[in-house]
């Protein structure tokens, strides 16, 4: 075969985590005399609206979406990984991730360094926590620390951050004590519908990727209902490859905690799934997943954990945009195209995240715009396309389908459109508002059997 | 800078041969008591139509389209060829390029080994030949081992060559005598209108690179008018490249003899300009070009033809798609994708040719068909639509054309068809005929000035 040819990249840090037990009789074992703690949503330092909840975390430690990662992070982790962005093993990580805790709860629980703390999840066991450190934190610095501010990362970050930066509200609303240490599922959670049939561990992603024969795999970070304009980033993107284009396309959604405004999650991912049922991407060539996780729209650092995750799904490319995982203006609107093309020192990248040692294998493919042109008749390419062209507006989409019009079959699909009004007649409204976001939090997206 | 980078390769062979003398004064010095021969067309073994000019190869090879040829191939060059596509310097070349003469005009010219032969064209001194060797051919040997057959090419080959192939045709009307030996250009010939402003030789088309600030550039072969698949080929194959899509689409037409019932040459060249004047690709990403060279349609050895001539421009990638430069059933329909992903060992490649030793620089994107989804209400890619599609069939096309009748606009850009018409009106008919052949192999797409 071809040198030129790209194979699928190790996972990220060499191999997969993968800290699930699901022999029963083993769990409940392990579990023997524990003291347990319920997992409850982070609530908003302010309003107490959620914000967050840490199972996520542990789900997506625990399958391997993050992997090297494997539990919550010690606290010369969490200073090294905001320093230089790489763990305590030399791998790139970008983000601190603990299970924090109040101190009243620390003080009712009573557990030391040596304990071992068992997670319960909608009143049933969840995970076990493996205490290797009990420690504080500064929950507003940790918040400023994570993203980066203009002085220190000139490069990118062209505001500091505030309340307004919904990633900067999550860390800022931790609670000061921290509970460090290995997380293990012993009661393996039961994706609901329709979120079920797109759960795509690493492993299980890796394998349907060999049943699939797809060698070369190019990723697409979404957390919106796909319009054509998203189609076409998709389909164009893919044309990337080695000596063919790739011969997947892996939709990967963010699950997690919904902006006001947002569309609902099953909305975003039976939306995609449209798209492949309806014949705009072939089935076989198109696989929509999950991944569960409340954004921290970090921009650039967000990009180095979607590389992490589709890494380790088994991903060859991923695709990134301008104002990748963006929020307002707080970083560069090409801050994530940079890391991956020439790096930023401030922020540990000497060089892109791909060059550095320790770094990521899977390759970006970054993109411009896309919208439609009246004189090519299709969704053009901002770099190819001389035309004079409206730009695609998510917001004016999203306007058009608040007011109940059916956007024209040229921006969005009929196929997605009917999805779009199938949750809104579910949910009352074609968006989340603070209701969905509240109860969602109170459901989640599994739930748990008795172990 | 990232390791993903792609970088413009070097010429093929290391540097390009460039054998234009462009003071006249030394020019005439060379000449100076050289016996002259008027170059003449080669004519078609039996019927006596022009089918090829040597004009075009020397200047193909001065100007180092061909690099690293330099001139009229040694028996023993041409031998080394046909058995293992390789030059007697090691370099890949698929194909024999020889001066061709036949026993009358030898023995009129009465030549031998160390002598400088003068070779006009029009009437005008246009390049020397120092001739280190004189042999004898088997034309039809040469054709029939030019191009391999089922038994000894079992890979590609399905069909055993014969005079319905036009490639065959070209080197079974070769003369039996061969003037070996080193090519210089010592007359420039001026490219006529509209050919001039396309004309792009290896060192301007690479200046022109910088310029444009080209870092990676994929050449779209054509010998077509394009029609919006075209067109969609060109911008889909674009978007491979390295960490953000290639910079530039280079368009290199092969201008030479055409068969009956292709576009003429002019409306091949503006034709493919319409598409950037119209906007539909923008003109800073896409530049037309020519190559001179009459298409041997050796499918799979005309792609490595294509690569090296590509490569010694500058692109860093080059666009295959079924049935390259074929014609017939000769080959399969894939081979020249076989020959760039796996190699075919017969023809000298145990591995794709930028594996070999030797071998060439410039990547392969291997592309399947495009055509019109009233579904997706666009080109659609094979491998990307799942809806019911018509073929685009391109003889379908042409016999709309044929009709006068104006072809859709979602088919034909109407910029495109006005060139197709504008040289209809001055040749007659708007595909090529005899007439056409034969007063261009006149006419030539050059001027000579006096020397």
């Amino acid at each position: 075969m071809s040198g030129l040819l790209i194979e699928r990249p190790l996972p990220h840090g060499g191999r997969l985590v993968e800290r699930v037990v699901t022999d029963k009789k083993v769990a409940r074992k392990m579990i023997q005399g524990c003291p347990t703690y319920e997992i409850k949503p982070t609530l908003h330092y302010e309003t107490g609206v959620p914000v967050r909840n840490v199972y996520r975390e542990i789900m997506s430690i625990c399958y391997g979406f993050f992997s090297p990662v494997e539990g919550s992070m010690k606290q010369a982790e969490v200073e090294r990984v905001l320093k230089e962005r790489r763990l305590l093993n030399e791998w790139i990580f970008p983000y601190p991730l603990v299970f924090d805790i109040s101190k009243d709860d620390l003080n009712k629980l009573g557990v030391t360094v040596g304990d071992r703390l068992c997670l319960t999840l909608k009143g049933k066991p969840f995970a076990i926590l493996d205490i290797e450190e009990i420690y504080e934190i500064d929950p507003e610095e940790l918040a400023y620390k994570t993203f980066g501010d203009p002085e220190t990362n000139p490069e990118v970050v062209q505001q500091k951050f505030d309340k307004k930066h919904p990633g900067w509200v999550i860390y800022r609303s931790h609670q000061p004590y921290v509970l460090a240490g290995k997380y293990t599922i012993i009661n393996e959670p039961k994706l609901k519908p329709p979120f079920d049939r797109f759960w795509f561990p690493p492993r299980k992603a890796r394998e349907e990727f060999d049943k699939r024969g797809w060698r070369t795999v190019i990723n697409h970070q979404t957390r919106n209902v796909p319009h054509v304009g998203h189609e076409f980033l998709m389909k164009c993107a893919a044309f990337t490859g080695d000596v063919e284009p790739c011969h997947g396309i892996l939709v990967n959604a963010v699950i997690g905690v919904k902006r006001r405004g947002d569309y609902p999650d099953e909305a975003i991912v039976e939306g995609h799934e449209a798209v492949n049922k309806g014949g705009y991407i072939k089935p076989e060539r198109h696989l929509v997943s999950i991944v569960l996780w409340d954004m921290r729209y970090g921009n650039p650092l967000e990009s180095l954990l979607h590389g992490i995750i589709r890494q380790n799904m088994g991903c060859t490319h991923h695709m990134f945009g301008r104002d990748h995982a963006a929020v307002g203006e707080y970083y560069d609107k090409f801050a994530t195209q940079i890391l991956w093309t020439k790096g930023i020192p401030s922020f540990g990248f000497p060089a892109p995240p791909t060059e550095v040692p320790y770094g990521l294998k899977i390759r970006p493919q970054n993109m411009r715009e896309f919208s439609y042109c009246p004189t090519c008749k299709e969704m053009a390419y901002s770099e190819t396309c001389g035309h004079k062209r409206e730009k695609l507006s998510g917001s004016f989409l999203r306007g058009m389908v608040a007011e109940g019009v059916q956007p024209p079959s040229i921006i969005m699909r009929p196929e997605v459109y009917k999805v779009v009004v199938k949750w809104w007649k579910k949910f009352g409204y074609p968006f989340c508002n603070e209701k969905y976001v509240i109860n969602k939090e109170k459901e989640l997206e599994v739930d748990l059997e008795d172990l």
